[in-house]
Parts: structure tokens; sequence; C-alpha cells
């Protein structure tokens, strides 16, 4: 999928409400668990409830790697339904993958050919050659961890390193490798008023936001701060979505919570 | 695995020699791709022939990941296989994971109960909350990424944040953090010199040392820095060994690669 191909779902959806698909076997409703599958099935009503509200999904791997072989064939189904029902959907491996050259280029291999991601999340801290080859991949992105929506993002992240903020020479680093048009940013939602100085450093990128709802950012602050004029963002909702409800009502609920979502967004984007 | 325990199986061994398992199927003995599972076949020789001169292996989860599912059976297989028949070996997830704090218990989850390593290597990037969830877990060891031995290790690993390089600042904050005493330490062979920097701040965490062979880096040199009085070190070595023949030989050339790096140990070690 294109940049573009986003935007003008983004348009179409008047939304850019990404849900984060993490699939916890102690938290999902009781009366899947009697399933073949609980967690695709799971998903898969997520997925089926939610899919004209959300321009994009993110499968967080752990949540699939925690119940083994198992995990890894939910993992496999959930994105396989998304591309053959919801082609228009954006998908995210939310897996925060990061090794040298040669073993990068098996993970990216991995979800982009293997599993055929549009997308996969990236660690930076082992620099150019491990992130290099995933961006070869052309319409696929590689969106790399810039700052953080959690508490330990303050232990390195924004160190003062070289004159300025880690995140920051992380970001003006990473716009001189190769192929760095196919880079996207994780940037929290929790810090709102560092989005202007990233817009600085990125203008153009699109930036994941997850640390709306159940960490606690303010949409309209990182609209306010990060938002360009493709949009430029797409914001992640995982736990306030997926767990609105543990009854058999869950999927219905679900959609509930994403369509507030969704109106916030359709109000921000003046549509 | 306590680390008192690595230590004993060093010394009976005179080795202190992980083998890396990067199964690529591009380069393993054609002859073992009309078996059923070539990459446990592979997996299972190489440590068949060479598990009386190494005390570790580590599986790069990439090398798995890239195939599927039937990787991710692989993998299953082959650590099955080292702990049922060589629980003496220490066994070393490499998945350079790292998330924030519940997204971080489910891969701990995934490695140390699922597949039951002893280890884990993850990345800095995210912070205390990142790592922490993998230290909660007693006699399991957490090696986290200080200095790499890739050429974008210079990208962020060095920079002077706050007054000294970057993997410093890492390593003397992991310190701090609860159950430290479960860290180790990736540090690459191919920078001897920084080894004794890094004992200064960590003198008696184990460090696991990629980039002897393929990579450059020298045996002796890492050991005349590096070494403490529990030898402190695991050297890995992949391609070298594993790639030292592409014929029916490969696991008997493996253990004459094995053999040569075990000796070196041998006379470093005075045993």
């Amino acid at each position: 999928m294109t940049t573009q191909q986003l935007h003008e779902q983004i348009l179409q959806k008047k939304s850019f409400l990404c849900v984060g698909l993490d699939p916890d076997l102690t938290k999902i409703p009781p009366h899947l668990l009697e399933t073949e599958d609980p967690i695709f099935e799971f998903n898969k009503a997520i997925i089926d409830a939610t899919h004209d509200l959300a321009v994009g999904y993110k499968p967080n791997t752990a949540f699939f790697e925690a119940y083994g072989l198992k995990g890894w064939m939910s993992l496999q189904k959930t994105i396989e339904y998304i591309n053959d029902n919801f082609p228009e959907i954006f998908t995210i491996a939310d897996a925060k993958r990061g090794d040298i050259g040669n073993t990068s280029s098996m993970y990216a291999k991995a979800f982009f050919e293997d599993l055929n991601f549009d997308s996969v999340t990236v660690a930076p801290y082992m620099g150019k050659d491990s992130v290099e080859p995933f961006l070869a991949f052309e319409n696929k992105h590689t969106i790399m961890l810039a700052l953080t929506s959690n508490e330990g993002a303050f232990d390195f992240q924004t160190l003062n390193a070289n004159g300025k903020e880690l995140y920051k020479q992380v970001l003006e680093t990473s716009i001189t490798w190769k192929n760095s048009h196919n880079l996207m940013y994780v940037v929290g939602a929790t810090k709102a008023e560092y989005f202007a100085e990233i817009r600085k450093i990125v203008p153009d990128s699109f930036l994941l936001v997850p640390g709306i709802g159940a960490q606690g950012g303010s949409l309209s602050e990182v609209c306010k701060y990060g938002m360009n004029d493709k949009v430029g963002l797409l914001v992640n909702s995982a736990r306030a979505i997926i767990y609105a409800s543990k009854g058999t009502d869950f999927a219905e609920k679900a959609r509930e919570e994403a369509l507030k979502v969704q109106q916030e967004m359709q109000d921000i984007l003046g549509l």
C-alpha cells in the first residue's frame, strides 16, 4: 500500500484510527474460550465490527508469540483474514524488531513477504544497517520507534545526545538512510507537546501514535501539534476498544468505542 | 540455570563458546532440503556434533520467523531437543525484543515459559519498564544490547549522551533496575578496546560477545580486556562454524571449527 492510498482511505472513512489487536486469553470474553481458536475468533469479531471505522489494525506480535505455535497460527489467520476481506486496511505488525543486516533481512521477509503486512515496527538502537534492510521493500513501511508512550521513554530517548534529545537525533539520522521515504515513526500521545518539534524534522512522515485511551493521551492535543496536510497520523487504540466489554456483546461495545473515536476524528478533520 | 552453573559448565568443558543457530535454507547443505524439517535436522546435526565443545546455543529467532509457522515449529523442536538431551547447555533466544510493560511480559512468557529458554536478548531503547518484566523471572537471564558488533552501532550507541557514550549510560542505568542481577549484556567483539571501560561499570556480569569469525573480531583481544574472575564471557560464533561446509560432512566440519575455537579458549583459560 502507498501512503497516498492510506491518505485516501482516511478521507473516505473520515478516520485515522488504528485498532491495536492485543489478544490476551485472560481478558477476552470467556465464552470465546470454548472455540477452537479463541484469539482468532476474538480478532475476527473485533475486525468485523470496526473495519469501516478504522483505517488500520495493529496486531502486537507478543500477544501471539506468548501462545507459541498456536499463537503464531492465530496471527497468520488474522492477517490473512484482513488481507482477504478488507484489502483497503493498512496492517501493522507491531514487532519492534531490529538486528544486524542479514538478520533484519530475515525479519523483513517474515513480516513483509511471509505474513504480507503493510508495515512493521522496528527499534533504532542498532542503527542504519539494522533498519535499511526493511526499507528496501517498496510500498512497505517501516515504523521506527522515536519517542514512545511509556515511562521508560525518559530513560534514554530524551537524553541530551550531541546537543539534542536522542529521539531527535534518531529522527534526523534516519532521514539520511537509503529509501527513508519508506519510514514512519512511533510517537507516543502522552507527550503531545513534543509533536511540534518532531514535525520540524519529519514534516511529511506518517506518525503512529499509541497512548490514547488507557495510557491517557489526548487526541485533540496530538492533532493540534502533529497533523500535517495529508493528516500524517495513525492513532492507535487497543485496550479501550477491544476490551470495552467481557460479555457476548464485546464486538458491539468495541464498535461503540471505535465510533466515538472516529466521530472525534471526523470533527477534527472537518469532514 | 544460575550463572554459577554456567561458570561450572565453562570450567568443565574448558570452553565459553556459544554456537549461533542462524539456519538459512539457501545456505544449509542441499541434501537436507529433502527432509521433512530441514531447519531442525540442520540444527540437530550441528548440536550433536558440537555440544561437548560449546556451553550455549543461540537460535536467532529471525531465521525461524522468516519461514512462518513451519519456522516457529522448527524453533520449538530445536529448543526442546537441547533441553531434553543436553540440559547443561545455556540457551539464548536471540530475539532482541522490547516493548511497553504489559507487552514485554508477554514476550518474557513466550521465551522463558512457553519455549523454556534460559535467556533472551532485549533492546534498551524503551527503558526500564520495557526490560524489568523480563528481569522478574528468577534464574532466567535478560541479555541487553549495550554495544553491538555492526557498523550501525556508531549511529547512536556511541553518541555523547549527558557526558558519556550512550552505551555506558545504558549500562549504568540498567544496574539500578529491579532484579538487575538477572542482566547480561551484548558487547560486540569488533570493539575489543571498549571492554576495559565496560568492565568498570559491570565487573561481574556475563557478556555475550558476537562478532568473532565472520565479523572479524579477535578472541584474544576480547579476553584480554573483557574476562573476569568467573570468565564472564560467552563468545558467539555462527556462520564460521555452522556453514563450514555445504556438503554431507557439514556437521563434521562444524565440529572441526568449534574445536579450534574451544582449544584457543582452553589455552586462554589456562586449563
